[in-house]
């Protein structure tokens, strides 16, 4: 099949066009696809929406010109969840993104798109962005390895803002060390020595969430496996998730509605359903509400840290169900958005390195991920830690 | 007349009680008075409020600690308008502190005691906090020197909060040399160098707001005097001016509306008439606007560093008024608050150095200030401008 054939199938890609790279580099020889809320130069940048359908941006994203500077080659912008404002990537004006594993369900999203891509090997690499899950939400659901870096490392500018003290840049691809390379040459030279870490030789992995929901239960092989090889115990981040929950819903939806405010409020038909729900909602948000959210994440982030006194990293299932039917989430965007984000959201609002990294299947061959997730700044030691747990849960599996 | 009888006349004090310094230091021989927004460890520290009036904290504010540690010996709490939140210090438990030059008059405020206090020659220094201008128009009206560091340089550790992102510790004295020693003494360690720095050998001056009104009338003089000795230019803010009003009352009330959230909605009858109106006022702010207004500061502080590619300093008056009768007052509390802190509060929004000198006096002997304000982090330069014009305007007067 052609790139065109499959796109037709699953929605993949917004937009096809070619950028090539300005000179060789360590990204030589690796295509991307780079989601549409990243301006492209003279390529049309639609964030999925109606309002921006003819956008065609006069500068690249800090990302697409270092992309393009190390070599990488781009194919085109990639299916996203209208401006990034919904998990199911099904509302976007290239229709649903669809699941590589059965295209009758939803991809996952924000950045649906870039995952699915890289699942049906279209690109090597696919570039996203991580608000609250964006980018482990449709890497667990497509089977692939998702990696949301701590919040500021690699710099936003040119990127369609949904939440402007939270969005991060995140990679996407099948291979940990392609991620590991991308993840280097995005980084602003002063911040490259986050990648330089050491892992420690007595792994401490903490398991969070293994309840009896899908996502845990699946897992539950991949728990035991771990078990017998490290210091593996049981934390308890019911009350962080809890609140964070709630701060990082007041926080994103506050500054999602800030950014879209004339729009929304000018040409609110223009949105989809459940977005203009949520921009409608922030706009009635108070500032005291905002503004002690703002607090309560600092207080948040200092629990937060406390729990990686006793262990190097945390696991838990990156999301509880495997994907749904898209038939079963239209006019249910909201509902599903929520159930999809309940174990990512956490490490978004403290701004914390999460990775998910695809190691089971229910009995109808669905993917579901394993989060990884570390202390803020320790993305260099999580990747190291990720690349190692992989090893021992997939590759070994094949050989 | 002792301390007792002159405060009973001026209520420049609302809590007298001594405190030993630690140990001997570079303030050895200056005694302090505190603004009560500022925790002192076992000292009732009431905000002027209703609300605290007895309240006793466990630990010092850091400016008080470092004063003690310097050998500064502080002599009580001064008076200050409730919570910080008005410009005429005239709503406080402690009733209004009244003018030196005039008791039927306001001092200004919010730190109106420490300037009252100063002026009096109760303490050498008066440390206080300014907001929108409340170390500033407390000093003008009272004819003694206020400066507000750039915001951040100071720690407000155990301050009282106003707004957190722009309260600022400042410092009242008589002498400009008592004031840059105890600028130095509260800096912390890492951020002393700010103060190293050199006055251009050609200096240049902007000049703003010498319009009709009654401060700019009074500094005519001063301002020919200046044109004779450098290179004197208008500079125009009125942009600047007119939205950082704005940006910084959403900013500054939503964020006090945060803090006071509490106390404002189960006990709003403790409150005076003036701060509850501010406060209730902001818990209608929406996050929206507050989010704008954030992102509005960034822009105004681009715009306002701009003019300084043509001069050092920009000076104006402090206050557009000489200090008003305090039964005019009552009752027009915000009204007149908005009056005083026209001139100020752009150098608060924006977070620079900006210092108060009293330089004029009209008919009736009442005093106005010369403000002087310059870049963020120029705060070693803007005291040596400052002492150079202090010296060429006030002190050659004398001799």
């Amino acid at each position: 099949m052609t790139l065109e054939e499959l796109n037709s199938k699953y929605n993949a890609f917004i937009t096809f066009h070619e950028i090539n790279p300005i000179r060789e580099g360590q990204l030589t020889g690796l295509t991307f696809g780079i989601k549409d809320i990243f301006l492209t130069k003279g390529v049309r940048t639609t964030a999925g929406s109606r309002i921006l359908k003819d956008y065609v941006p006069s500068e690249n994203a800090y990302v697409v010109d270092q992309i393009l500077r190390n070599g990488g080659k781009i194919l085109g912008k990639t299916n996203t969840h209208e401006f990034a404002l919904g998990a199911t990537n099904t509302s976007s004006i290239a229709g649903p993104a669809k699941n590589p594993y059965d295209p009758s369900r939803i991809s996952g999203g924000s950045s649906g798109g870039s995952a699915v891509a890289v699942a049906l090997d279209m690109v090597d690499v696919g570039i996203g962005s991580d608000t609250g899950g964006s980018i482990r939400i449709p890497a667990s659901l497509c089977g692939v390895i998702g990696f949301k870096p701590t919040t500021g490392l690699i710099p936003t500018d040119g990127v369609i803002p949904f939440s402007w003290s939270m969005d991060t840049v995140g990679i996407i691809s099948k291979s940990l060390d392609k991620l590991a390379k991308v993840f280097t040459s995005l980084l602003p030279q002063e911040k490259k020595r986050i990648i330089v870490s050491q892992v420690p030789s007595k792994l401490k992995i903490g398991t969070f969430l293994f309840g009896e929901d899908d996502g845990s239960l699946l897992l539950k092989t991949a728990l035991v496996k771990l078990s017998s090889e490290f210091d593996v115990k049981s934390v308890n981040l019911n009350m962080l998730t809890y609140f964070g929950g709630h701060i990082r819903q007041t926080i994103a939806v506050a500054e999602a509605s800030s950014y879209h405010r004339e729009w929304i409020t000018s040409q609110p038909g223009l949105y989809f359903e459940d977005t203009k729900k949520i921009l409608m909602s922030g706009l009635n948000i108070s500032a005291v509400d905002y503004i002690d959210a703002m607090r309560a994440r600092r207080s948040l982030l200092e629990e937060y840290v406390k729990a990686f006194k006793e262990v190097d990293v945390i696991i838990s299932p990156t999301t509880k169900i495997v994907a749904p039917k898209i038939d079963e989430v239209k006019g249910r965007e909201v509902d599903f958005r929520f159930q999809l984000i309940s174990n990512t959201e956490l490490f978004s609002v403290v701004g914390a390195p999460s990775i998910s990294i695809p190691v089971a299947k229910d009995e109808n061959g669905l993917p579901i991920g394993l989060m990884i997730s570390g202390e803020p700044f320790s993305d260099g030691k999580l990747l190291k830690i990720a690349s190692l747990l992989f090893d021992m849960l997939v590759s070994k599996q094949v050989s």
